[in-house]
């Protein structure tokens, strides 16, 4: 056996998602442009799955899809004052184009609701025109200094949402709606656990009332952000000038959310699944769902076997891997590291005894099967693997969460996990949403992920570093 | 009746268009980014429709969707002469990032032969790599002077197709496999009629060997390039050494192909059907096929219309317009502008006969029909209306295809023509490809749009400038 292309887990965690990314054909550093990448076949394959049950929703929840341009007037920025401070060191700026110097640089969108703002007032007058609900999926440049494939690229693909609303209610509303879908989709179709809370206002989105979030446990105990979902209240709206003739006939800001999900995601599902032979992909995103290995070993049987494997992968919509010139084993590995769910295989003696022999990716059982059978056990399996999955990881997120109740024990929880030694934990302790009780956290970098909108502790407590009364406990971790 | 927002095409065609693009929901033009657009709801759901046609027509061919950097280091450009010298006064140029000045500028991908060429000779070493067959959905910037929503913007969202083979002949026929679905998607799906053609030596693509082309006719009678295969030779695999190791152990350049087509579609597709109501989707295209608008004027009426209105739309596939506060009247002219194929209408009248009217858009004939017949006569009329489009277009386009044996002759047909006036015609005429024949062409406004693939007139001919024998007339007209 050939030794294999992917560093262990267990020797280091950042290594081995490297590997994984790039021998699952995910994605590739770019390194000639800086802390970008190019994502491969089957990370873009994986991204459109993503795209459809987003859009798919998003659309049965009336938002309409738009395109606002790539490059915002540098001067946008500036109107919402925590906007520009949050967002000014990441900025890409384009300060010549058609030959010439420009007279006021541009910036390539680091998120858009500054040019979202501007159109917004320009297309709303009155309470009529609100709802709007628009989303847009885009390419956004951050210029990060620490990157990682799909985690944090200079460059990513996202989807933002913008709406306008009448009152606070709605925007809420609307907030909540969204950051449901995000949970949905994170947990149904990625089969990965997330815990819906508010971010502290240390940690909110630059320009945000109040920013939502989902966080998810990676297999080294990190937490992922992996949607975030912003009441805006009215401060875009009065940066930009959108105002609205409510029913009452008053003239007043509208009220708006913005919320994103990124290729991101894709590294949380890498890093929520894989393990050390390669990608493992959930069965309800993965773009292939079955590959049929034939195997054979003399010519008399390739016609024979290649025959019956096509008919079978008709019926069953599993994908025949007929390629010449490969072994099967080496067939094996490819799809193992491409994360497919389930490998089947097929040879002479399985014709003989009209079987088929079924292998799952997540357990690497072999379950030899009558060939009759598949049509039932071929979906039954891929349902048993989904599931699967999203209980591995639901159980290794309970089994990973512990309670703290000072501020030393939360810090020798947290104070050697790295992203590649892993060890991490989701540490539930009493602290205020107080910017003080952020920092207190950055000092051993760890960092207060969100305040749960369910409590499923025990309930009201006095805050570890200032002493005073809090409703619940909140997620403390090490995160991407 | 309120005045019409939309100005007659023989009024101004140019307003006409703008009108259209605006009042259909399309686009609109975003004045704060010089030369960019915003894709409104209406646009952006056309789009979609266009990228799914091409997408799965892509994947049925064999070619995976891949994800290349927005930004491209300013030194790739310059690796290949001819493409260095045709993009570099379009570019948009990253000088700034994360608050320092850059040493080496991005600058913003007018187009990605030189980024995945630098990735292609990463990829390939053997025979065995190849085919390589990727293709990328993604955004452009070209800074362009003079500018129109769709058809030239500064910023535009565009399919880019990259391929490397290890012979030219069948880079050829990749070539043309993609002219190919290029123009089976312009004709069946938005039955907009083309002439594929190779385009002369000074038109072709900056880098290329032979650029080959689909060539539309709008209703003003200019030419639409709306969609380009290039045959790029070795000329990039030279410029980014893309070298392989033959079959027979021999090592060669890589001959490369790349193919575009852009949201300019969207604009020939509404310069070639719509009328002075407004927008004209061919069905095929349309994201709305048909709208049931209710009409009922007394309460007692309106829940048993809508009751009806609702089953017979989900029998069909319709929309139900049940919007409150807008009466029937302005519910017509809302899809009407929109391009939506058919409108149903159902009253109380219809009710008591169990009838219902279908209008086609194209034609304005509203027709009364049992709303047992629907479930057949709306396919019909749909279907209908998808052939009565192309058949239109076609016959516009032959009524305005003539024959010239001398410049003098080419010079008064197109002298006049403007895209405001109109009078457009594809003038064919026998013409050497020669830089000095394109140039002499420009000497009116006019370009040599293609040397058509199949010759439908009188075969060869002596060169009407240089009196050189040629094979066969070549199009000539005004373009966008």
């Amino acid at each position: 056996m050939p030794e294999s292309p992917i560093t262990p887990r267990a020797q280091d965690f950042a290594a081995w998602y490297q590997d994984v990314v790039i021998e699952g054909d995910m994605a590739e550093p770019a390194e000639i442009v800086k802390g970008c990448m190019v994502i491969k076949a089957n990370g873009y394959a994986v991204w459109e799955r993503i795209q459809r049950e987003f859009d798919d929703r998003f659309k049965a929840t009336g938002h309409q899809n738009l395109y606002f341009p790539l490059l915002i007037p540098q001067s946008f920025l500036q109107k919402e004052a925590e906007h520009v401070e949050g967002f000014s060191p990441e900025l890409a700026v384009v300060t010549v184009a058609g030959g010439k110097q420009l007279e006021e640089p541009y910036v390539i969108r680091p998120t858009s609701e500054t040019i979202i703002g501007h159109f917004f007032s320009k297309w709303i007058q009155s309470w009529r025109d609100l709802p709007v609900l628009v989303n847009q999926w885009a390419n956004i440049i951050r210029w990060e200094l620490r990157t990682r494939m799909f985690l944090r690229t200079t460059e990513f693909l996202w989807q933002e949402g913008h709406t306008a609303h009448a009152n606070h209610e709605e925007a809420v509303e609307e907030v909540l709606r969204i950051l449901d879908i995000y949970a949905e989709v994170a947990e149904d179709i990625m089969a990965m656990p997330v815990i819906k809370g508010v971010k502290t206002q240390a940690e909110k989105f630059a320009g945000a009332l109040r920013s939502y979030s989902i966080e998810a446990m990676m297999q080294n105990g990190l937490a992922l952000q992996a949607g975030t979902s912003h009441d805006l209240g009215q401060n875009f709206g009065k940066a930009f000038n959108v105002q609205f003739q409510s029913k009452e006939g008053q003239l007043d800001y509208v009220w708006q959310t913005s919320w994103g999900v990124s290729t991101r995601l894709i590294g949380g599902v890498i890093m929520s699944h894989s393990d050390d032979k390669g990608l493992v992909l959930p069965p309800k995103l993965a773009p292939t769902k079955a590959v049929l290995v034939p195997i054979y070993r003399k010519d008399d049987e390739r016609g024979r076997v290649l025959e019956a494997a096509h008919r079978i992968a008709k019926d069953v919509g599993a994908k025949v891997d007929d390629r010449e010139g490969q072994s099967p084993g080496a067939k094996f590995f490819h799809w193992e590291r491409l994360g497919v769910p389930v490998v089947l295989e097929l040879g002479p003696r399985d014709l003989a005894s009209n079987n088929i022999v079924l292998k799952r990716r997540d357990t690497g059982v072999k379950e030899p099967l009558p060939q009759a059978e598949l049509a039932t056990r071929l979906p039954a399996a891929l349902a048993q693997m989904q599931t699967g999955l999203y209980s591995r990881a639901l159980a290794r997120m309970k089994s990973n969460t512990v309670l703290a109740s000072s501020i030393g024990e939360v810090e020798s929880i947290l104070r050697d996990v790295t992203a590649e030694k892993g060890g991490g934990q989701f540490v539930m302790a009493h602290l205020k949403d107080d910017p003080a009780c952020d920092a207190r956290m950055k000092e051993f970098k760890a960092t207060i992920r969100n305040i749960p909108l369910v409590d499923h502790f025990d309930g009201p407590g006095k805050c570890i570093v200032t002493g005073e009364p809090v409703d619940r406990r909140v997620v403390i971790a090490k995160a991407y």
